[in-house]
């Protein structure tokens, strides 16, 4: 018998309003307040109060406790202590699994992250895209990013719902995470019952890199994502493709023999990191039966 | 013979990056640099460099020199003063006429706004709207919002456009801003030689009002707009339409006897504002052949 807490984080991004809605809604809605398997967190609630992403540091890299060792004054380090001293896996009320809510400003659609290859996570995201027919993308192998939320639980997916501005409430959007929750009501009834079959393989977007926009000599962007690109997230590229629009109307073209798959195309919040998109490639998982006695 | 000089202000609000872009690529593409009837500026440029709409204070509200007078510390109100000694209409090096050029996160598309009803102005905006059938918002008696950059000058308008997210490039709404500066440029060209004419009437959406979105006891919004709203700027709506949906699902409708058009539905910058979206009404103006002797 399945009897893992689910944590539900929205908010962990304070500008990324649409997933608070979300749970607002549906702990209004049905009755998943009462029920004992959820746990619902706002995940930085001063910089949801603000509007911010983020007051000190970035809140989806500061579970890192490593890292978050050096930097323990910063409100974010504590505030992913806290979160994890709560509702971590090894607390009394503790949850095995979480779901951390985000929204882009890139056309992703709705889509999961993973963050490494872990068996349970690989179970869940199955069953998701299975279900739903959700893109993957699975973060691994960049030492620049680190430190995120779902990673201090044996068990957690990031889904990633876009576009939609920051800041900005859009009832589509929040409709759409409605879904996704709804069906996580039933995720273990579904589980116990055999109603949700593994598919026999999985689709998944394997991040490779991820490049800066092009810059002048003062470090300022000067190129734009390519009008092609725009909105062609999960879209193959191929060598020769366009990829920037530089100031003076000429295109930068994507110079590779290996075709990629870009995601977070121009994605607001990571312009601070440097990053103007992702690059990653396709890869097909065979789905086993094992994953599910893990899961359980 | 036309020789006022046009101001071009992008980046007013440090998060609304494609102006910006465009501007430095207008200025890359043509020869608008060294045009002797072009002066650019950036705005804000401390909001700019962190991405943010203002440090203090909304620079975009700061032009009021009795409100300014009790705020003289502020960043804004001090960048205020410095633009208008610069390149206001009294400097010797100053400008007559100031475009203003902003994005928004509602789906305004491109449009113009009208503060108030200066002859110049509706000028101006007759010849844009009669070239590309912008739509125009005229801002007027709302004693809340006051002190917009434009009105500094004896002639002004805002270009807005959207929707876009903040501190998200996007090509193509850079794009559409090109197209009306390079149109700019030829602006006194073609009205020197007759080839603007003037049309008989021009559509003008004026401001009636705004309305906050439902709050809950403790001021937290708890309804959106309404999925019907979603992307419906300009759009009428009558008596009985829905306007938001609230946290059970249930519509909030209009009521009214008169019929609205809305404006700046959802903008993310006006939710500290308390404006969900703002009611405008449909006026229908006579083109007089005696704003020309103004404008020139």
């Amino acid at each position: 018998m399945l009897d893992k807490k689910l944590l539900i984080v929205s908010g962990t991004h304070g500008n990324e309003l649409n997933p608070v809605m979300a749970v607002n809604k549906f702990r209004n809605l049905t009755l998943a307040s009462n029920n004992n398997y959820f746990e619902f967190i706002l995940g930085n609630p001063l910089a949801y109060e603000k509007g911010l992403r983020y007051l000190d540091i970035d809140l989806n890299r500061s579970f890192d406790s490593k890292k978050s060792f050096l930097n323990k004054d910063l409100y974010e380090v504590q505030r992913a202590e806290q979160i994890v001293k709560e509702f971590g896996p090894e607390s009394p009320n503790g949850c095995q699994v979480v779901l951390d809510l985000h929204t882009t400003t890139a056309s992703m659609g709705t889509s999961l992250v993973m963050y490494g290859r872990r068996k349970k996570d690989f179970y869940l995201a199955a069953i998701l895209q299975n279900k739903f027919g959700l893109p993957i993308y699975l973060h691994e192998k960049d030492s620049q990013q680190t430190g995120f939320l779902v990673e201090a639980w044996p068990c957690g997916l990031v889904i990633e719902i876009g576009p939609v501005a920051q800041n900005h409430y859009d009832p589509i959007i929040v409709e759409r995470f409605l879904i996704l929750l709804k069906f996580l009501e039933n995720l273990y009834d579904g589980i116990n019952n055999n109603n949700l079959p593994l598919p026999d393989e999985m689709t998944i977007y394997v991040h490779q890199g991820s490049i800066d926009y092009p810059r002048d000599k003062d470090g300022n962007i000067n190129s734009l994502i390519h009008p092609d690109r725009v909105m062609q997230d999960w879209v193959e590229i191929k060598n020769g493709d366009p990829l920037f629009l530089d100031e003076f109307n000429k295109d930068i073209n994507y110079i590779s023999k290996d075709k990629t798959y870009p995601v977070f195309i121009g994605e607001a919040a990571y312009k601070e990191k440097k990053i103007a998109m992702s690059f990653t490639k396709k890869e097909t998982i065979k789905c086993s039966r094992e994953w599910i006695k893990d899961f359980i």
